[in-house]
C-alpha cells in the first residue's frame, strides 16, 4: 500500500467540506486559491459552487491553479413522480455531464435520488422498487450521453440511512449489478465512488471492492463515523476520529486497482494475446535451437548472436 | 395475505416502546395489566424489564393474563476486547436462554454486539471483521446450550447506522448466512427476526425473505422509517407514519411461510418421499387394473370395491 503519511500528493478536497468558513460561505474560486496555497492538488467541487462562481470563471481558475478535479458532485436524482419530473431530471444531469467535460473533471459523481419528495420531509411514494427501476432507467438514458462526452459515470451507493431521501443505491454490490447490467463491457464509461462513511459496515465490501476493480473504481472518499452520531447528514468524522478502519479498506481498494482479475475485459485479452505471443517466439527459438530443425543457412546460435541475446 | 384491518389478533407489544408513559418508568406487571385490558395477546418483554419486576413474578402475570411471549429481548452483545468479556457475554446470554424459557418465549431475540465499548462511546476497536468472528463464536455456542433447552434463538440485523455501537449483523443476508453455518439442518433452533425499520432499504429483501422461509422467520417487527430522522435511536414512527411499504414487505413474509421452498430440509424430503409413494401406490393400482398383470385370486376391481373407491 501506498505511503500517505509523508504528503499529500493523493489528496482531493471536497469543496462542500470547506464552504462555511468562520461562519460564512466561501466561494469557490476563493477555496480554490486556498487549495492552490496549500499545495492541495485536486478537488471535487458541487455544481450550486461552480454555478455560483461561474463555469468559465471555474474552470480557468482551476486551470490556471494547476489543480485536477477528481471528480464533480453531482448528478443523480433520477426519481420522480411523473413523466415531466423524469424528463426534467434527465435534462439536468445531461447539462451536470456538460459542465464536469468543461471543467476537465474525471468523472461526474451520481447521487441516484430516492423517494420523490422525501428530501424535502414530504415523502410522494413508498415504492422503493420504483425509484430503483426509475434509477436504472435514467441512468442506462444518461450513459448514452455521457459516453457521446467522454465523462464517466460514477455511482455512490449511500449508506442505507439516506435510502429514503438521498439515494436508493445502498451498497456497493446493488452498485455493480446496475453497472454490469448496463454496461457490461466495462470499459470504463460507467463505475462507482467508494465513501468508506457510506460503506464501512458492509459485509460484503472487500468481496465488492475486489470485483469492482480498476474497471470500476473511479473515486475513493474517505472521512470518518463518529460514536455516538449525532446527525444523520452533518455529523461525519475526520479521519481517525471515528471508528471506520481506513487504512484497511484502502488496502483493498489499491489491491482491487491492481489485480489482474479486476482489468477490464479488452485489457485482459491483450495481455493474454501478447503472453501468448512471448510464449511461442521463446517455444519457436528453443525449438530451433535443440529441436529437429536445421538449416545451415538458419543457424539460430549466430541470429541470437546477432540480436546480443 | 391476512387482513387485518378487524382486529388485532396478531398483535404482539415490544414493551420497551410503552415503558415510559406519562413521563415516567411504567412497571412491567402494570403494563401487562394494560394489555390483558386492551385485548392486546402477545408481548416481547426486555430483561430489565423483567428483572426488576421479577423472573417469576412476571412469568405468573403472563400466564395469569393469558399473554404469549412473541419473543424476549434481548440476547447477544457477544463481543468484547478480552477473553474475560467474552466469557462474561457467553454467561449471560446463557441465564438469557433460560429467562426465556421460564417465561416460556417463542424465541430469544438477539442483537449481537459491534465493537466494544462503541456503545459508551468509546469504541476500543476498529476491526468489525474480529466482532462479526466473535458474534460467531459465541453464537455457535450459545446455540448448543439452546438447543438444549429448547429455545429458538432469532438473529436480528440491525440497520448498517448501528454497526458500530449495537450490532454488526446488518442484513437478512448476512443474519441468514450465519444461521447456514451454524445450523445448516435449519430445524427451527436458530433463525431471524426480520424488523422492517432495519431491513426496508435492502435491494435483496424480497429475495433474502423468501430464502429464509418458515424454517428461519421466527419474528416480524413492524414500525415505520420517518423522514427526516432526526434521531438515530429514538425517532421511530408508527406504522403508517413513514416511508415503509409495510403490506409489501409483510406479503413477502407471509408467501414465505407458506412456500414449500422455505420449508426445511427434513420437511422437504419426508414430502417427497410421501408424494414418490402415493405415486407408486397409483401406478400399481393401475397397472394392476389395466395392465397385464392378471390373476383370478387378485381381482382389484373387487378389491377397490371393498375399499369404497
Amino acid at each position: 500500500m501506498r505511503d500517505f503519511s509523508d504528503g499529500h500528493g493523493w489528496l482531493s478536497i471536497n469543496t462542500a467540506t470547506v464552504r462555511r468558513q468562520e461562519g460564512r460561505e466561501r466561494g469557490l474560486l476563493d477555496i480554490v486559491g486556498q487549495c492552490e496555497a496549500q499545495g492541495i492538488r485536486a478537488i471535487s467541487p458541487w455544481r450550486d459552487q461552480v454555478a455560483a462562481a461561474g463555469l468559465e470563471a471555474t474552470a480557468r481558475a482551476v486551470k490556471a491553479a494547476g489543480l485536477s478535479l477528481s471528480g464533480y458532485c453531482r448528478g443523480g436524482m433520477f426519481t420522480a413522480t411523473d413523466a415531466a419530473g423524469l424528463e426534467a431530471a434527465a435534462q439536468d444531469n445531461r447539462r451536470a455531464v456538460d459542465e464536469a467535460a468543461t471543467l476537465g473533471a474525471a468523472c461526474l459523481v451520481l447521487v441516484v435520488g430516492a423517494l420523490p419528495g422525501a428530501l424535502d420531509g414530504r415523502p410522494r411514494s413508498k415504492d422503493i422498487g420504483l425509484a430503483r427501476r426509475q434509477v436504472e432507467d435514467g441512468l442506462g438514458a444518461l450513459l448514452e450521453y455521457a459516453r457521446s462526452c467522454g465523462m464517466p459515470l460514477a455511482i455512490e451507493p449511500l449508506h442505507p440511512m439516506y435510502a429514503a431521501d438521498r439515494a436508493c443505491v445502498n451498497t456497493l454490490e446493488q452498485a455493480l449489478d446496475l453497472c454490469d447490467a448496463l454496461d457490461p463491457a466495462a470499459g470504463g464509461d460507467l463505475g462507482v465512488a467508494v465513501d468508506v462513511y457510506h460503506t464501512w459496515w458492509d459485509p460484503k465490501l472487500e468481496a465488492q471492492v475486489r470485483r469492482a476493480g480498476a474497471a470500476r473504481l473511479l473515486a475513493f472518499h474517505v472521512c470518518d463515523w463518529l460514536t455516538p452520531t449525532t446527525d444523520l447528514l452533518n455529523d461525519r468524522g475526520m479521519m481517525g476520529d471515528g471508528v471506520i478502519d481506513i487504512p484497511k479498506i484502502r488496502g483493498w481498494v489499491e489491491d482491487a486497482l491492481v489485480a489482474i482479475g479486476s482489468w477490464p475485459h479488452g485489457a485482459l485479452l491483450l495481455s493474454a494475446t501478447g503472453l501468448g505471443l512471448v510464449a511461442f517466439g521463446l517455444y519457436a527459438l528453443i525449438l530451433s535451437r535443440y529441436g529437429h530443425i536445421r538449416s545451415p543457412d538458419l543457424d539460430p546460435t549466430d541470429a541470437l548472436k546477432r540480436m546480443g541475446a
